[in-house]
């Protein structure tokens, strides 16, 4: 489906610059000097501290082209009745997203995020615009036999690499992974589980709604690929050919990219986090370049944030994936900034400090 | 200071209509209809439903003028070693948000929310463009005298509708209340301990940053204007008279008039949830028009939300006050309105449904 080459290093990722140093401590000893008790804005300083570690300055700017990239993908387990929903909403799905009346391009619009939808294994024949980087229609069934085959398995990272690469070619200063297919939380949970040595009922959660036949089914598939997955724990490659899906492999190119391009992700739900984990096997260290958007509900999501050391910033019960809740948290992370950006000082306002600095830093704005 | 007249019915309110039952059914039912999984967007479609209720139409208009009122007042109590802050920072800071440099200025802004604030009780004189409200100068000492008298707590109040009339006769479709004033946390946790019948000691906690001697001073003190308050825990404006502040007052009478007015409020943090409780015995069934922004660290924060059966948007540890958590939690609602508002229905994309609606409504747009 795709001509595109594959180099066999296309899962060698060089060793990450992890984000400024110096520009985290400035902006550590910036915010004492913000017209307001220290610590008072919690997890607003925080994120604000990361930021301009990402940015490698201080003052940090707020982000000015945030993107999200949405990796639409089918899945030959949803046709084991893993899902709520038929496969052929991943394709009409698609179709939204580039009409813009999914949930995603509402939250992005509002966010002054821009939305784009690749497709990379979608089991359908989609509009050229988004079908550049496909890699295969759908996927092996996790359950009996692998997702992809070598060569598609870094096919699919290089196309999510590619993908990071245009987007900060093209001046993304931020970026979010969202992801759209039917039975796509079963292969992330499998990876979550297998990367964790969690055990399947532990981790599988109800994706988009289903019952509780599904859920027996949907447990008994994971069962069956984590044990597929096991001998692949040490492999990223392998174990995204296993089971995964070219969709999944590919934001996992891209979450790392976007690090080695020093660009700041937050991480959306289970799917894109599963991928993140994948990531920072492949790209060690690639977390300190993210911060999770929410927590969702499914029990993985959690087991995958708390391995990554994510403290999501929202907790809103969202389950939808498409990188919505990632999206919904992005004007926090926004606000978060420009306290730090835009905050008169004491010096500046002429307020009272309770605590005298001894000196204080010189002032660029 | 001020030659506003006080009518004795100025603490009597009306009783509330409650939001719009029908634009509730309509915008749950809509939330079915939309190009997701049922509930798959968790608390954004209850707060997307919440205000389309308040609205009293379905979809909802994403709030098109947003205000924040930020109540500044000293207390006489903060001479008693309360804060970590001295008296003073309150007219310093009522200048800070005048020129827009304070923490809540840059998130309203970036929010596209507008900014006011009043001096109901600074201790200074202040300009002529925040003083209109003035009640007096600071308040009592409430370990042992009254905050005010029973005259300046009518007053208090009614300038607290007046603001709140002024605002929405000037268009604001949402309100938010913030607060600025050292030693206001303890006429804050007083009230709420009052209210819920709570010991100093689970309620008390650090304001903008005391030390232990100081949380120790400060419960103290709440322990003292708490014994003075239980005799009022009836009477909401003899309780205001006792223990709390002009500024606290005109709160509660702006967050009580808001709801006459018909006008949803996001609620800030420990002071104004303090008003809130008040509010919500002023004119009961206010609490229906509200939502609550965020969790502070206050503990007694948590326990008036309960009280008032309000679940936060946002947990991150913030307590600055100001109405920065409330602001800070602004675009995570117009989010949820948007996603109501602006999103594809299953229909409008030729997305497949997992469940057959038996008819779809005819869609306004």
């Amino acid at each position: 489906m795709t001509s595109e080459s594959v180099s066999p290093s296309a899962a060698h990722f060089d060793p990450l610059i992890p984000p400024d140093g110096e520009a985290r401590e400035q902006a550590q000893a910036r915010q004492l000097l913000l017209t307001k008790p220290a610590g008072s804005l919690g997890r607003l300083e925080e994120l604000s501290v990361w930021a301009a570690a990402c940015q490698g300055e201080c003052p940090p700017h707020v982000f000015a082209r945030p993107r999200v990239v949405v990796f639409a993908g089918d899945h030959g387990i949803a046709r084991s009745g893993v899902s709520a929903y038929p496969p052929e909403v991943t394709a009409q799905m698609v179709a939204n997203f580039r009409d813009g009346g999914a949930a995603v391009n509402v939250l992005a619009s509002l966010a002054g995020a821009g939305v784009r939808v690749v497709d990379l294994a979608v089991d359908a024949d989609t509009d050229p615009s988004v079908s550049a980087h496909k890699i295969r229609r759908s996927s092996g069934s996790i359950d009996r036999e692998d997702a992809l085959t070598h060569e598609e398995t870094l096919r699919a990272i290089a196309a999510g690499r590619a993908i990071a690469d245009e987007e900060v070619d093209a001046g993304a200063d931020l970026l979010i992974a969202g992801e759209m297919g039917i039975g796509n939380t079963t292969p992330a949970t499998v990876l979550i589980a297998a990367l964790t040595d969690t055990e399947p009922v532990a981790a599988v959660g109800r994706g988009t709604g289903i019952d509780d036949a599904g859920w027996i089914r949907k447990t008994a598939a994971i069962r069956d690929a984590l044990r597929r997955a096991r001998p692949h724990v040490r492999d990223a490659v392998g174990l995204l050919r296993t089971v995964s899906g070219a969709d999944l492999a590919a934001m996992a190119g891209f979450l790392a990219q976007a690090t080695v391009r020093r660009t700041p992700v937050i991480i959306d739900g289970l799917v894109v986090t599963a991928s993140a984990l994948v990531a920072e096997e492949l790209a060690p260290g690639a977390r300190e370049w993210w911060v999770a958007g929410h927590r969702s509900t499914e029990p993985a999501h959690t087991i995958a944030l708390r391995r990554l050391g994510l403290d999501p910033i929202l907790g809103l019960d969202m389950r939808l994936g498409e990188g919505s809740g990632a999206v919904a948290a992005l004007p926090v992370l926004q606000g978060a900034v420009a306290t730090l950006a835009r905050m008169a000082t004491f010096g500046q306002a002429g307020v009272s400090n309770n605590t005298e600095p001894k000196s204080e830093p010189a002032e660029s704005d």
